[in-house]
């Protein structure tokens, strides 16, 4: 099967590391034949083009593997990708999760199949699972440590007592956090994953905006030393559960008791727990991100192309998302702490309030309103 | 595909509940025909019998799933059926572990496929990953805890201080250990999945007598208190690496940091992590044990079956264990403290000795030597 690939970055050449040494045999049937890249000094390799077009007009070319990020021109090249008969595999979250329902479409109306296993937690075969549990039962809930480089400063910051901005710098210098870090440090990047993961375990679309989002650029090292106090960790997390009537979904800082398996989940790795009727607690922990385990990932998706593996869906629905039902007590920091008066239950000393227990929409609604862009909010986990 | 069951105890009804109640269009194909039961007062069901020719000699059923543990006369009847040209299905791990060449050869001559996942890890999709993962590289190493029974006894000896005999009468109590618990506390369980678990990632068909065993039903409350003072958990542990040579495989209870994701599973949970070199380090943690999730896992064998997914093993190659290569330091307590002298780094208050750091295979040889029926050995792990 002739592939074309979209991106020669970190998961791209990876993709080829991969696919050019593998001596399996089905591994062997994957021939990346067209490797766009962005500038010539990216011409490394006989095979690499400039044009799009010589992969996207290419009737040799069954297969197109997206590894180059962000929503364009990578959405415009994956539709025509589809609209040409080409499967897609593809690593880019945030394109997905913008566009799924549009490609999904696509990709029925071309005969084609759409995967994306690299886009949700790296290399942990996520999406492959939750197909395999999925053709038994509904899943009822998850929720995991989708970012790596957010995990990897949080844990940082807890071990070293350190403040958010010397461990950004830190995981910038490794090369764990991206020189612009908005993405993944305002919990954008993890809202993509969750909504990825609300698609294929609840058969939902959701709207992006509606989802509750809070990331950890305003963490400070007074947080963590109230965890440390707490005998918790600080953990960036997308959780969503799904009732039957409807779905909850969101994105938060939480603490978690040391004794949760997910407390101890430390560095860029990641981890996802689902629920299901007979199944029970499933946990998946591994890397998130890299070149060579995303690489695995997309690699793993182009052999279930070519050997024909059913990846059928099922009916997706528009379905709105609730939190009302998801109660809770939240750790809340802010200049503008007499907002929040009326539910505060503690004030701690270092000035962080917490509330009482209450719905994660009610306190989503008062931090939207209280309009303090320093504030901090995390959720204080009480299973 | 009509299905015949043999046994309808903890898992086999576990497989009705599902097969008999499951919505999904797949599911529903599978179709329990006959149910073979081993006396009168389990004839509950019209497709209840107590005759085994009614299944092994039906034409109409395509497979045989087995789930009465022991070795006959599960052996013979999943041998007669793969003879008759029936698939099988097993969630037996000693049956299995003790006949898997003989009836993965079976199975080759009769054109039919003998699948296994529910006979290690309960409900964790264990099989299928490692299967997904060998698609693309090896396996390098893997390390688990297998046996949910001892797993919850070394929880509640930590949790609660109480001594061993206390816990695994508490584990009785609550059904999850049996009245005999040999198998379970001695590593003979876990010895039979790892077993398994080195055949399926490492090709390789070890003689089950050549693995080092070491169970807990000598573990006692000092033990456990040593444990806490260095700040570990004390974990029974199946191990095993491939070097490309050899390949290790033991099973022993392992004193891990509390930082380790393993030392965090607790309760009757089971968890298994393993390496390769692309995608790097994968866990799987979930329940090990229990009626609904280890038919989960056989009814997902099923519908791999019915959907032909591939299952091919590759050549099995008969190769030797080889633990020379596993250096650690061991702590055991024994009355004949005296013998393990040369080897002797430091005499804990308790009377238990922590050796130097020196070859698991070694330890194993003294261990046996010095014959004291009533020796504790774990590893210190060092990682």
């Amino acid at each position: 099967m002739k592939i074309g690939l979209l991106g020669h970055g970190v998961v791209g050449s990876g993709v080829t590391a991969i696919t050019d040494s593998c001596a399996r045999k089905k591994v062997r049937r994957l021939e990346v034949t067209r490797i766009l890249v962005k500038d010539e000094s990216e011409l490394t390799d006989p095979r690499c083009t400039l044009n799009v077009e010589e992969i996207l007009q290419d009737p040799e070319i069954e297969l197109v593997a997206e590894c180059m990020g962000g929503l364009e021109p990578a959405h415009t090249m994956v539709s025509r990708a589809l609209e040409a008969g080409k499967h897609v595999v593809t690593s880019n979250k945030k394109m997905f999760a913008n566009y799924c329902e549009e490609l999904f479409g696509l990709a029925q109306e071309n005969g084609v199949t759409i995967r994306y296993e690299a886009s949700v937690g790296g290399g942990i075969p996520w999406m492959s699972n939750l197909t395999r549990i999925k053709r038994l039962e509904s899943v009822l809930s998850f929720r995991g440590i989708l970012n790596g480089t957010t995990n990897y400063i949080l844990t940082r910051m807890e071990e070293t007592g350190r403040d958010f901005e010397e461990c950004l710098a830190e995981a910038q210098k490794l090369g764990y956090a991206e020189k612009n870090p908005t993405d993944d440090i305002e919990g954008y990047d993890v809202m993509y994953k969750a909504a990825i993961t609300a698609m294929k375990a609840f058969n939902a679309t959701p709207a992006l905006d509606a989802i509750p989002m809070y990331g950890i650029a305003n963490v400070s090292s007074v947080d963590l030393a109230w965890a440390a106090e707490k005998n918790c960790s600080l953990k960036l997390l997308a959780c969503g559960s799904d009732d039957g009537k409807s779905i909850s979904l969101w994105v938060m800082p939480v603490f978690l008791k040391k004794e949760d398996i997910l407390a101890n989940v430390s560095g860029n790795f990641n981890a996802i727990e689902c629920n299901s009727e007979t199944l029970g607690k499933a946990s998946f922990i591994g890397q998130g991100a890299g070149s060579l385990p995303t690489a695995h990932a997309v690699v793993q998706d182009m052999l279930d192309v070519y050997v024909g593996q059913d990846t059928a869906l099922g009916e997706m629905e528009s379905r709105t998302i609730c939190n009302d039902n998801i109660h809770a007590q939240f750790y809340i920091r802010t200049e503008n702490r007499e907002f929040f008066r009326p539910v505060t239950r503690e004030v701690l000393l270092s000035g962080a309030i917490i509330t009482e227990v209450m719905p994660l929409s009610e306190i989503d609604r008062m931090i939207k309103e209280s309009e303090d862009a320093a504030l901090f909010a995390a959720m204080v986990y009480a299973e």
